[in-house]
């Protein structure tokens, strides 16, 4: 038909993302056409569920902030084309609230729609013919980013793995932080602590290890810290807690999970101008133009919630949302602690990581789905050593999550 | 230091816009060095300056819409993750508004945060071994994306041409729309109507031909018509106003200059069902695979702002802003066309597209600032072919643009 038009090369690429969520939720519907009156609680995917702060929702409406819907309807209120960096309010909020003492400083801060789209586009900066490695399981949007950009080579079924990747396992057995001494030399390590699925965080002694390796490899950290604010434990908070970070590492990290800003979308970038390729030339640059080329900024609406988020009642706003989630995930491990199940995460993040020694994620969701009409998410959705897990979120309003766990001592009692 | 690190590959590309921004700004901060007490007017890089109507805002401040600012602090009104693709209502709305009989679904809109970010994403899908045709003039993004891309081959600097884009010339001789017959076969054509810079509409015939043109050769049509709402003439709006464009185009638009959205953040992708690869495979579901990897929605702020915008009072209220700038439009093209320039544009989009034969863009630009204190666009900005010309854009208050024509007619007087 078009014989000169190219096929699709996209195609043929597994994203393990998609394919995760699209079975999860076609299981999903199945379950609610067999069960039409069950009353089914998700605890699946991690997505907030509590309401934004009314001080932060009243910045981007009617607050006399800087940026807010309703003064973009009067001439001095309103604003175009904003810095496709973010606005220096903000970048100077991000700046003192979250790197106060550890020498990064605003003009290191991209402002951005989120995580998930900046990991896209710093895999715009890598380009195609980077090496990477990814924690074993991890947040799945770091391969099927490489996979969109063809660095991964061919999916091989029969391991679950891309040819290209290299995949650091974490497991209990190495208390979730991978043996660097078998890690193969990549360009770029994606390094999420704490971590989604299993919740763990790595120490300072374990960060200063992965800043070394990085360091004497001459890899780059792309260090994902999206859950910090729910760290319990006295360990980093950010990778530039750790000496010398800043020569090989950046970091990105987002307000979803913080303020319930999923749907709002706003997280931010660091690339501390101290990082520089082998020719000198500083990452920040070259994220600076592709920053500067495909998009063009956070909504400034979104940037004045961004902003009121961290002023002293926002900071003790979310504080509270997070306690929140806390407590839910205290609900959720004492449930599977009590039953007697190894359980993972939690104190540090809102994530469970139930470990079922010997059986398949899949079979675990079904059983959990069919019995008790809760969805969890597989753990090999996240990774092959994340077969035999699930991971069972935090999010959730408070009688659903006891509900779920009521449900889940009659199942496994 | 790193000997194992790779080194920058963006670097040594050259990005149009970023080159010619800096540039101008540059400029412009150096005159007002100079001339501390003049009061410099910008008609320069594209940016609306009237407030977004009240109705707009109210939506996504305080009005009962489906997503507001407010809601989100309410149990009953918080939503989380949105799907990637866009909320169902506006969805919908888009394709009644603007695409009503022309075959296009609902699920043939991509809802996202502006068409700069969708070319990006568009691109992602393409790879980096596409070949790609844009008009010349036209608006920098899909070349620099290109570039980041790395399709473009090596910068031509003695032509400021990539050697690898295939650049249709569109000047006065041939009425701004190209020379078919001389036009290199690509896999990928951008075209954007009315054009950004020289304000030109492609008319039913043009785009006739151009489509039967993408059909013979296999080729991809990315139509961008972010200024359809300018028309004034009765040329296409939009390219599936064209039989069989379903076939061979998609279509990329934005919130941006209808309703002053270009700090809110709010556009959006047509890519019909109908458009295959030779392999067969719908093109959506390629895009769908970047769009849910690489974006996680458009803000739902801003969503429930561009429903607002597409009810009946919003769309009043949008095509008052429109009119508006078209007055400026016509106050600009009266003030050239009486000083005896031979002028372009700006009857159907807010840009005037002046004619100043065989002098160069820049010294243009650079007598306009010093003489006038007004800031324009050196139209060699957009490509080789807009050499000779200055872009004068329409957004701006309209005090502003009757000073800036008055000094105007000192200075050609």
């Amino acid at each position: 038909m078009f014989p000169w038009r190219r096929k699709s090369l996209l195609f043929a690429r597994v994203l393990l993302f998609l394919k995760n969520r699209k079975t999860v939720a076609r299981r999903r519907n199945a379950h609610m056409l067999k069960y039409p009156d069950a009353k089914v609680i998700s605890l699946g995917i991690g997505d907030t569920t509590e309401p934004i702060p009314e001080v932060i929702t009243s910045a981007m409406s009617k607050a006399r902030l800087l940026f807010r819907a309703e003064a973009l309807s009067t001439l001095e209120g309103y604003s175009g084309y904003g810095n496709e960096q973010g606005e220096k309010p903000l970048r100077t909020a991000i700046t003192s609230t979250f790197y106060g003492d550890l020498g990064i400083e605003e003009d290191d801060i991209f402002v951005s729609d989120g995580a998930k789209c900046d990991i896209s586009r710093l895999q715009m900066v890598f380009g195609a013919n980077v090496t990477m490695a990814v924690q074993d399981p991890s947040y799945p949007a770091y391969v099927d980013s490489s996979v969109i950009m063809g660095q991964t080579g061919q999916f091989q079924k029969d391991f679950e793995k891309y040819g290209k990747i290299e995949y650091m396992r974490c497991t209990p057995e190495n208390g979730f932080f991978p043996d660097l001494s078998k890690v193969t030399r990549t360009d770029i390590i994606f390094f999420c602590s704490p971590n989604n699925p299993t919740g763990s965080a790595a120490t300072r002694e374990q960060l200063t290890r992965l800043v070394q390796f990085a360091k004497d490899n001459g890899s780059i950290i792309v260090f994902d810290s999206a859950y910090a604010m729910y760290m319990s434990d006295d360990n980093p908070r950010s990778i530039f807690e750790i000496p010398g970070a800043k020569e090989v590492a950046m970091e990105t990290s987002s307000f979803s999970k913080y303020a319930g800003f999923t749907g709002v979308r706003l997280g931010w970038t660091v690339v501390p101008k101290q990082l520089l390729y082998s020719d000198g030339f500083p990452v920040a640059k070259d994220f600076n133009r592709v920053i500067c080329t495909s998009f063009n900024g956070a909504s400034n609406i979104c940037q004045a919630g961004g902003l009121a988020c961290l002023s002293p009642e926002g900071l003790k706003a979310m504080s509270e949302v997070i306690g929140f989630y806390k407590e839910n995930t205290n609900i959720i491990m004492d449930t599977f602690n009590s039953l007697g199940f190894s359980v993972y995460g939690g104190k540090n993040a809102p994530y469970v990581w139930v470990h079922f020694p010997g059986q398949s994620s899949w079979d675990v969701f079904s059983e959990i789905l069919e019995k008790t009409h809760v969805v969890t998410t597989p753990g090999s959705g996240f990774g092959p050593a994340g077969e035999g897990f699930v991971r069972v979120s935090a999010f959730g309003h408070r009688e659903n999550v006891l509900e779920a766990c009521r449900r889940f001592k009659q199942l496994y009692k």
